[in-house]
C-alpha cells in the first residue's frame, strides 16, 4: 500500500509504462529528463547506474525500462526523495531501484565506495546569480538554480563515481556548453556525443544533451539535432518516436 | 589584363556576385568557406577584416559582397597566394581587399600592428598524424592537415590579431569542437555564437561555425542547425537561401 498525499498525482511516464508521484508545488519531471534517459548508453544486462540530483525519479524509472542494471537516485530535498521511494513501490521496482536522501558533495560512504558504469544528471541550469524570481517556492528555487551544487561540483562528482571509460550524461542548457566542456576536460570526462534539442527548425536549441567517457579519447560526435515541434501544436515525428517510444 | 594559366579555369561565387581562379591541382573553395563567410557578423561600413589560411581567397570576396571594411587574405602557399591576387585583379577588388603570403606563425610587422574587427579562418581539419594518404599532392596535404599550423597556433594568432571585443569566426570539424572551445578559452576568445551543419536531417553534423569575442562573457548561442540536403539531390530550402543568398 503506498501513501499519497491530498496535494499529489499520480502521473504515467511519457511511454506509459509506469508510474510516477508528482505535485504541483514541487518540481515536475521535464521533457529535458526524459530525453536525458533516453540519450544515454546503458548497460543493458547488468552493472550499476547512478543519477544524481533526481528528483522524483523520473531518470531511473525510465532507465529501468531499458535495462537490468541496479540504479540509484540521489536527492537532497526530502520531500521529492520521499515522494521517489513511494513512486518506487507503486512501480514494485525496489529491486532494481534504491533512492538515497544526500547531498551530492558528501555523499555517504556506501555511494563513494561504488564505481559506476553511468553516472546521468539533470543539474539546475541557472546560476545563483540569475536567482532573481523570489516568488517561486524554495522547491523550485533548489532544482533550478545552483543553490546546493554548481555545474563544476556535478561534474566532479561524476567523475569520481563513474569507473575508468565508464560514461557521464548530463542535460543542460546549450548556453552552458563551453563551461560543460571546460569542467568535464578538468575532471578527465571527455566529451564524445553532444545532441541538441531545438523548440523549432528555425529556433535557436534550448536544450543540450551531453555524454562523456572518463578518460576517454578526444573527438566528440555532434548528432542530429532534435526538432520537437513540427508547428504550434504538432510534435515532429522525430521527437514523438524519442519521447514515446 | 589577367593571366590565366592553362591548368587553371573561372568559376563563379555561389552568390554569381563575383569570380575566382580555380585549378584542379589545389584545394578549390569549399561549402565549408561558403558558410563561414555568410555565418560571421561583419563590420558593415567600415573597419578591419582578416582572413587566415585564405587559400585562393574565397572568404574576402565572400565577405566583400557584405561588408565595405578593408579585407586581407593570408596564404602560406605561394600557388595559391598568385591565385588568389589574380581573381582580386579580375574582380577589380584591389582597392578592398589584399592577400599578402605569410606563414601565419610569423606574421610581418604591418599585420601584427593592427588590431582587427574580425578575423576569419576555415583552417586545416586534420591532425598531423591523421596524414595518411600520401598520394595527395602536398598543395591538399597543407589545405587539409595541420602541416603547418595546429589549431591552437590558429586560435592563438586570431587572439593576437582581433581588437578587445571583436570577433573570431571559425569552420571546424565537430569532432574538435572541445579543443576549440578550450583553445578559445586559453586565448581569451569567449565562444559566443554556434551553428552546426549536417548533411540531412537524420545525420551527424559535420562542419561547425563558431564565432567568439576576445574578452567577452560567458554564455553561447546555439543557432537552428542548418540540414544541407532534402534528399539524395536536393538542397533544402534553407540552405539554398544561406547558400546562394
Amino acid at each position: 500500500m503506498v501513501t499519497i498525499h491530498t496535494s499529489e498525482r499520480i502521473d504515467y511516464l511519457p511511454n506509459r509504462s509506469l508510474q510516477i508521484i508528482q505535485a504541483s508545488d514541487v518540481f515536475s519531471f521535464s521533457m529535458d529528463a526524459v530525453l536525458l534517459a533516453k540519450f544515454a548508453y546503458v548497460p543493458i544486462q547488468k552493472g550499476k547506474i547512478i543519477d544524481l540530483c533526481t528528483g522524483n525519479g523520473i531518470i531511473p524509472f525510465m532507465l529501468s525500462t531499458r535495462s537490468k542494471a541496479s540504479i540509484t537516485g540521489v536527492e537532497i530535498q526530502e520531500r521529492l526523495y520521499d515522494m521517489a521511494v513511494r513512486s518506487n513501490e507503486l512501480n514494485q521496482l525496489s529491486s532494481q531501484i534504491d533512492f538515497v536522501q544526500a547531498d551530492i558533495k558528501s555523499l555517504p560512504p556506501e555511494i563513494l565506495g561504488q564505481e559506476y558504469d553511468l553516472v546521468t544528471c539533470n543539474p539546475p541550469y541557472f546560476e545563483k546569480k540569475e536567482l532573481s524570481d523570489r516568488n517561486v517556492n524554495i522547491h523550485f528555487q533548489i532544482a533550478r538554480h545552483e543553490i546546493y551544487c554548481t555545474l563544476e561540483d556535478v561534474i566532479q562528482v561524476c567523475s569520481k563515481l563513474v569507473r575508468q571509460k565508464g560514461k557521464v550524461a548530463l542535460v543542460h542548457r546549450p548556453e552552458r556548453l563551453t563551461d560543460i566542456f571546460e569542467q568535464m576536460r578538468k575532471y578527465r570526462i571527455e566529451p564524445k556525443r553532444v545532441q541538441f534539442v531545438q523548440p523549432k527548425a528555425n529556433k535557436e536549441a534550448n536544450i543540450v544533451l551531453v555524454e562523456g567517457i572518463k578518460d576517454g579519447k578526444p573527438g566528440v560526435k555532434c548528432l542530429p539535432t532534435i526538432i520537437v515541434y513540427e508547428d504550434e501544436k504538432t510534435y515532429t515525428k522525430e521527437f514523438q518516436a524519442i519521447y514515446y517510444g
